[in-house]
């Protein structure tokens, strides 16, 4: 277990156990209170959670895991559990718009901004990025934003949300991990859930760009 | 059964059973697509989901409840089933701050929007009103204004909330309510969760002053 200075701990990070959420798990340790993950209903989820406690584990972070079972809400994705086959593609492809899951990221930064507050966290890290811009609207700079404001104004001590890599590409945030030695074997990006990573799906092909030179990942194709 | 007009029924509201949103029910009944609930784990919840399922049936409006126990996530409130008891006295008094659910409404907004984007509404009605300012921030025009704008940037088909009784006191949506007649009888206020109004906590302080000389509710005390 790697040392964390137990001081200054008012972060509360919204952790999937992907790469980009580690590359954050691990540059911001030592000031993290909670990391939360959910499991939302997707085909991949539990896979992540699995790997998203692990890396919690070594770092020595508290890991609190919400079920929040979007397919009984009535949701429409193909990334849930109740749609239908995810697409093979490259991410900003067309047809990977059937995989946004309606609102995702402001309904976690909504739940975890209750936590943040009940706890008295000041900070609430998610680690959108610019690569996802162009299918997802709440993972755009204007949306953050917007939330940011939304959930400053809403809680009483005034929580605010940080998102470091908003206009950062994955590959900006791949080298980062390299820098401070990210454990990237150990994160898990396929959106179909298998034990090894697909290689034809959309985080699948981003994934391997990212990390391409030091990729340890293993894929089926 | 009252008679709808089934066209341009875009609304999505957020609905507890409570008297606020029991007028916006009635008003905009021929508009409203889908009721949401929730179920978040507060003491008087249950009594209150009964009354919604019951105004509901009665206007033939499609009724979804959803189950989000707050108690499990950490979330700290004397309202809630996890809490102390519920404080008597004055809504707008200091230890009513107790019973604040930390960004409740933020969390039901941002899901009833992933549910609105899903079924492709375009509005989401929520009945904060003057009277809840003091205490809760997120009942503010502010937050409304803010989360308002984060909903519609974070949403494909730009969901806008619709926050009619901001700026009303809770006299005044009664005074709505019983122009319409709006059967208060039968919606819920206690914070108790009794069978019958406690008469002596804060909601039923409130509820007392809005409806009173055409109040039918019976109380405790």
């Amino acid at each position: 277990m790697r040392t964390n200075i137990f001081m200054n701990k008012n972060i509360l990070i919204l952790y999937s156990g992907g790469m980009d959420s580690s590359v954050a798990l691990y540059k911001y340790a030592s000031e993290i209170r909670l990391a939360v993950s959910f499991d939302y209903g997707s085909k991949h989820n539990r896979k992540e959670l699995e790997i998203a406690a692990s890396n919690c584990r070594e770092l020595g972070i508290e890991h609190q895991i919400i079920e929040l079972d979007l397919n009984k809400m009535g949701f429409v994705s193909d990334l849930l559990l109740s749609g239908k086959e995810i697409p093979d593609g490259h991410y900003e492809e067309e047809n990977m718009k059937k995989t946004v899951v309606p609102f995702r990221n402001g309904i976690m930064l909504s739940i975890c901004a209750g936590i943040a507050e009940s706890l008295d966290c000041k900070r609430l890290i998610i680690t959108n990025h610019a690569g996802d811009h162009v299918i997802y609207p709440d993972c755009r700079e204007e949306f953050i934003t917007n939330m940011n404001k939304a959930v400053k104004s809403g809680t009483s001590n005034q929580v605010e949300i940080f998102a470091p890599f908003t206009m950062m590409t994955k590959r900006e945030i791949a080298l980062i991990g390299k820098e401070i030695n990210v454990p990237f074997e150990n994160t898990y990006s396929c959106y179909k859930g298998g034990k090894i990573h697909c290689g034809l799906c959309g985080t699948c092909i981003e994934r391997k760009e990212a990390l391409d030179g030091f990729d340890p990942t293993a894929y089926l194709a």
